[in-house]
């Protein structure tokens, strides 16, 4: 998709992603899923280098997303950050704001905790995910 | 991302994505944007083409996806039908499932309507999308 | 609220309402909460049921609600099924229809599952809820 | 449901509620519908006051509630801001407290904006709702 990480850490996740073509959808606007994509992607990073100080890691249970503004060019920032960090779940909320400041998408993701060697799609869960 | 339209009309849209690399989060699992993406991309299209008899386009509110069951590999289908289909909006419902008929995500998106010439990020709109 | 329960069981839930002056908001429709605490109640009765049998309770995470059709009077029905029941958590979703059979309303709640004995509140978990 | 307005305008609303029984559900903590009660209301009240600055109203389309933290008494304390007021719809966003000041809910609302004499339920809009 094209992010690139600014900062992650357990405490507040930034990434940028320079519009291109290929993030259109057919009316030459930024397509939705980009959006939704971004801010799964920045909370479930954050939320997963949060769990590892507590021997746990995280999997997403709901995203949702609020379009705000259509953008057709320029560079997106999202920022997330946590509202709710606990033993069982955590929620993040994300902002992407497009290059002159505006909050263009705003949006929500739930992840549950897994303890290191819970079973997740048939396998045991490990701690380390790869570095974003 | 890699998706393929095996039907889409504004009763339903139906899409196939065969899972490959890209599409992993760092567990190697599917990534919840894959699913909120594709759950985006076949609910806007639905709702585009049902809003062109009507000489009005879409532009999409809110996308909310629930994750249901991780996968890593094989082929995703999704399916999005219409909840409610009006004049100021629509609501597009819409599951993936996996190779073995599992439901794997499960989403809901709202979408408002727009007469041909309303703006949108600048400029006028036209009724006629790329086809999918 | 006025709720009837007309069905109750792991798998189904289903409730009734008549509508009164306290369900409208200041135009004279029914308010949006009564949509949202509807659908909270038989979702979680449902999910509930179903945990009991694995002795386990549920808390609710998420509550996703759309208004489909304003509606002024009359009897409202609301139906709940589960989406995935799981050992972790459970997805149900539910339908609010009036008296012509429209749905006016449709949501979907999150619900994590707790092991009794867990702590809630300040206070341990226990299995039994009172009966609707 | 016992609501009380300590602050109404088009760019905040705080509101408080006395937790009783009757907000109980069958465990005895806050029924979620509470929450998603609460931030209904005060949402769409700082949304139609707004509108009404522009000769317009609104009506509700979606609510998303969190619960992020099970509570049993006191006095809870709902607080909204916008956050996006246009002209086709607004985004709200509301968080609930409590006596501790935790915050144990937010949520979001969208609700689309209706020019006077709109047909809603079968009746001509009216700009001028009930003082809360």
């Amino acid at each position: 998709m094209g992010i690139h990480f600014v900062k992650a850490n357990g405490d507040e996740v930034i990434a940028e992603l320079t519009i291109a073509a290929q993030h259109h959808q057919a009316y030459g606007i930024v397509h939705g899923g980009v959006y939704s994509g971004m801010i799964e992607t920045i909370a479930s990073v954050g939320a997963a280098l949060w769990a590892q100080r507590h021997s746990q890691t995280v999997v997403g249970l709901e995203n949702q997303t609020s379009f705000l503004l259509a953008v057709r060019e320029g560079k997106l920032r999202a920022t997330a950050t946590p509202l709710m960090r606990g033993r069982r779940t955590q929620v993040w909320v994300a902002k992407v704001l497009d290059d002159a400041g505006r909050t263009v998408a705003d949006g929500k993701v739930r992840l549950i905790s897994l303890d290191a060697g819970a079973s997740l799609a048939g396998e045991a869960v490990k701690l380390k995910p790869k570095q974003p």
